[in-house]
């Protein structure tokens, strides 16, 4: 290999981790001298089929991460290789910093389509660097919450642990994709640094390579339950009620072996799951809980929990891991004002909304979502409350406003307690929740 | 925020990016005494039904890392405050080498069902430790590549450029990925720390907001076909066919301007280039190329070419960044032997193949790939060639063997040379490709 291989991707590299033409770009608003303010929005126009909101996740991080990007003395020896770069405008992007506003939406907002996640005004090229960076971190997040929601809700209280780092697209989707789950409410994860890192239970059973290492399930089962009281085993290794009723011998030999669950991995799960309750019941082990997984998503959890399949708890993987019916949403991040003029591409059959904004959402008496207005930033719209705060001031991080992140698992809590209920049905289809434009708005959109 | 936000994930700390369950199971091990040595297979069981074959890509990366993974007195630290595990045991895993055999496909080697990407022939332990990590990263550059190399095809020649940073799932997926793509044989990338780190040429052109920045677009291309001779400039901010104009007109104004290519980035592209081509051609500019994006995937390009739309480059993003049609394939990493023993676990109605293996493919005289024949490791098959080599012997890294990563991009070429026409349709369907088990491994699976 020409390079020792390495993975990993140092923060200090970030400010790279961007397309070439933002910096064509950047140069060419240098050269011509332009450097006044600019606003840009970024929001997506469609929600996937298969989503009734999006959970706005990752704008907060990515807006602290806007106040630390520098291009180092390396980076700027990478780019002058290219041909493509001036020295002079080398030298002017190694002094680079962040010195504008951002806006954004509090983590684990819900979200509609053109509601902005955040707004960036600063000196045109600032914002525009920030485009690339920002859409990719945004994304990662948002796309895994908003899945990872409907999951936790579809289970109906149990809990839901993550079990998906195998299948996750790399490192850093794996890591901080178990901040999307902790926002969207997952009870734990599988993950071991994703888990320490961003503060989720640690939760784990046994792979079916432990039993098949074993010359005999019974005895790997009485190991793994000597060496971890209150364990969960695996029984579906070779014959899943053969498994459940080796586990009840088992209990009966050693009674001081406590079980805390068994997990189901394959096959009819329902059926399984009330035959293994029958079974673990009857023999006076009503406390043994039933954990099921195996390719799991919210439409079957919610087909088991309605058919009342007696399972206590689901490990979900692949299908959350990749958000398989939508791993991707249109982000854009789009121009929306420059030297005081609003700008829009004017787009058939696509809505651009001009200028600087704000989102405003109505509650009514009882606390639940009536519908959001999306408002120009200095309109005031009476009786609503407004979402976007300001993140970054002059490059300078608003803390108070930055510590929001942190409440971003209980911010999704609230909101599920004050969404309409068509919102949180997990079917496809659109929710009948009204998005507005306010007057003045809608005025500069026409005017524009 | 309860900490410091941070994005980066040193290669020091892989080690932690595992399962809960594989420490657990790594503890039950060393406690049993469990030390023999095993054999666990990388493969997957179905292909998605919008691929023929998949690309085997970054298991070549992950032997090497294998190699590498230590645990540190942090880490130890962390695991401790857990509860679940001894401090005996602790001590032996921070003293955890990798000290086995690995076997790996050369990277960019086309693979089909059930066969073996890697198999890891160690002490148990440090084989099962492995499972999680490898799977999260040989997936990741499966999935890009075998995405990539499908729209490669559908462009019959001509280039393809990645434009998916904004739409990968995350930092590792967007750098790694391009990794994935030179492997495939894409063009180039504009995503600048991931086409320096991979060695994948720096493409770029212009967005809207530098255009909607200038009050006029005519002026916003003088300024950039000045900044950067023979650029691409991008056409369809206002009106597509207006924005061509522009361009002849410029270049009639300014004769010293050179503009190398004009870019489409919406509305009906294949009938768009045909109305621009024939502009540019009349007005004496049948140099100036025609670059093609806007949500395309291979379905989209092969459709535009199949009407001879005269586009000479595609930028891709969306469709090719997270592989939306199958972004996840179900890897398993299966136990297939331990203490000399054959081990397989029995699921109904799924291929489950016990032992050491190697993978065969034949060519017919012409050099045709003509079918493959799953092994066993020690079988000879005449007139076939053995596919996986050994990259990593006695926990000592074959540095011969990892340079075949090297020649991955042209292994693919190769490949796709040889490949039965069958195979490299992009239509939904199966191929007519045999892969067959050896006499000895269909014997062998009868009897476990």
């Amino acid at each position: 290999m020409n390079q020792h291989p390495h993975f990993s991707v140092d923060d200090g590299d970030l400010a790279l981790l961007t397309d070439l033409y933002q910096l064509t770009m950047l140069q060419a608003y240098w050269k011509e001298g332009m450097d006044e303010r600019a606003t840009f929005s970024l929001y997506f126009r469609k929600l996937p089929p298969t989503r009734r909101f999006m959970l706005a996740c990752g704008q907060q991080y990515a807006a602290e991460l806007a106040t630390r990007l520098r291009f180092t003395d390396a980076h700027l020896a990478s780019l002058a290789e290219t041909g493509t770069f001036d020295d002079a405008f080398l030298d002017w992007l190694g002094n680079f910093r962040f010195s504008g506003d951002i806006w954004t939406l509090p983590e684990g907002t819900p979200v509609f389509e053109n509601e902005p996640f955040m707004e960036v005004d600063a000196p045109i090229a600032e914002a525009q660097l920030l485009e690339s960076l920002v859409m990719n971190l945004v994304q990662l997040e948002t796309v895994l919450a908003s899945k990872a929601v409907r999951i936790v809700s579809a289970a109906r209280g149990r809990p839901v642990v993550d079990f998906g780092l195998r299948r996750m697209h790399g490192i850093d989707a794996a890591v901080r994709g178990v901040r999307a789950y902790r926002t969207a409410g997952l009870a734990g994860t599988s993950n071991v640094l994703g888990g320490l890192r961003h503060d989720l239970p640690l939760r784990g059973t046994m792979a079916h390579s432990y039993i098949l290492a074993h010359d005999d399930e019974r005895e790997a089962f009485r190991a793994f339950a000597r060496h971890y009281p209150d364990t969960t085993l695996l029984v579906d290794t070779h014959d899943t009620l053969a498994g459940v009723d080796k586990v009840i011998e088992l209990m009966a030999e050693e009674p001081s072996l406590r079980v805390a669950a068994i997990r189901l991995d394959s096959g009819d799960l329902g059926e399984l799951a009330h035959r293994s309750r029958e079974r673990l019941d009857a023999a006076g082990h009503a406390d043994v809980k039933i954990i099921a997984s195996s390719g799991l998503d919210e439409h079957e959890i919610a087909a088991l929990l309605d058919d009342d399949a007696p399972i206590d708890a689901f490990g979900v993987g692949t299908e959350m891991g990749v958000a398989a019916d939508a791993p991707v949403i249109d982000l854009s991040y789009k121009l929306v004002e420059y030297a005081g003029k609003p700008r829009v591409k004017h787009s058939t059959g696509k809505i651009n909304l001009p200028g600087r904004k704000q989102l405003y959402r109505h509650h009514d008496d009882a606390g639940r979502m009536t519908g959001d207005v999306i408002a120009r930033r200095d309109d005031v719209i009476e009786g609503a409350e407004p979402l976007l705060v300001p993140a970054v001031k002059e490059g300078q991080l608003d803390t108070a406003t930055m510590a929001l992140a942190d409440g971003a698992r209980e911010r999704v809590e609230r909101a599920l307690d004050a969404m309409p209920e068509t919102l949180k049905q997990i079917e496809p289809g659109k929710a009948d929740y009204p998005v507005e434009l306010s007057p003045a708005l809608d005025r500069l959109r026409s005017r524009t």
